[in-house]
């Protein structure tokens, strides 16, 4: 049975939810890593992923001005790196050189692979649009990468960004 | 390490992955309900929820139609309710009469909510653009529902649709 309730309250019932890393380079030519839990796959043929980045963050200023970014998966084990690139600015930190994070250059765009990730796409964008206070962006994706180890993907588990694996 | 594999390869690397079911009404007033696992949050303040549907599929249809739709949370025991509803078309089959399934109707719009859900949001479409060979339906949550039980969300687990509990 339902009851009505605030928004606030019924969306605390979203978790486990996935957790990647969206990276794309500014016009300095610095990698910016940003955690998201906003994502999905939009299109089977050809490949195609939309994230939501909030209006006014430097993630959302470098995925329009490189128009190509990287979607990762982070690990079940990378919990700290996913905290701490989706709690500070681009703008002011250089998120790559202040945590030690093992990246690798992506083949087809100009940006970067995480090393330690589960898997990595590949994307050049697509379009953007606006929704509320946060800009989608679709991205097709153009090449594909997995861990040679098998990995367990990273979820946020509770309120309070408590991550980790979703199936323990 | 990674290694560069094609996208069907590496798009396995996603499970768990959270299972919600869109529901709209056709032009006859029939209650259409059809089960995704490509849906995100979109916005904080409004909230706002996105889905990617299968272009020509009949649920982009009613979504069109009725410019409204529930988006369920299904619980954690209603995988076979999501497996029926993912895998018939609305077109000639009205799915809530084959499958039987508690509702109840919807308080702002016109539509109705999934009685056993861990939650239903009801939202009004914002905007819908085509990303490939998909829909991607913006909208704007008006009201939302929690189950007056506690229940888990469903997940898809592995391919071919096995769903469950995420972590166990």
């Amino acid at each position: 049975m339902q009851k009505q309730v605030k928004y606030e309250q019924a969306i605390k019932t979203k978790y486990p939810e996935q957790v990647v890393i969206a990276i794309a380079k500014d016009k300095e030519g610095k990698a910016n890593p940003v955690t998201l839990g906003w994502t999905m796959i939009v299109s089977g043929e050809p490949a195609m992923m939309a994230i939501a980045v909030a209006k006014g963050h430097y993630s959302a200023k470098t995925i329009r001005h490189s128009k190509c970014f990287t979607i990762s998966f982070p690990s079940s084990d990378m919990a700290e790196a996913a905290l701490f690139f989706g709690s500070r600015s681009g703008r002011d930190t250089d998120k790559f050189a202040e945590f030690k994070c093992r990246v690798e250059p992506a083949k087809k765009i100009d940006s970067v692979l995480l090393y330690d990730a589960v898997a990595n796409f590949e994307c050049k964008l697509e379009w953007q649009k606006a929704a509320g206070d946060h800009i989608i962006f679709v991205g097709r994706i153009i090449a594909s990468h997995v861990n040679t180890k098998h990995k367990k993907r990273l979820y946020t588990l509770a309120p309070s960004h408590r991550m980790g694996p979703a199936g323990k």
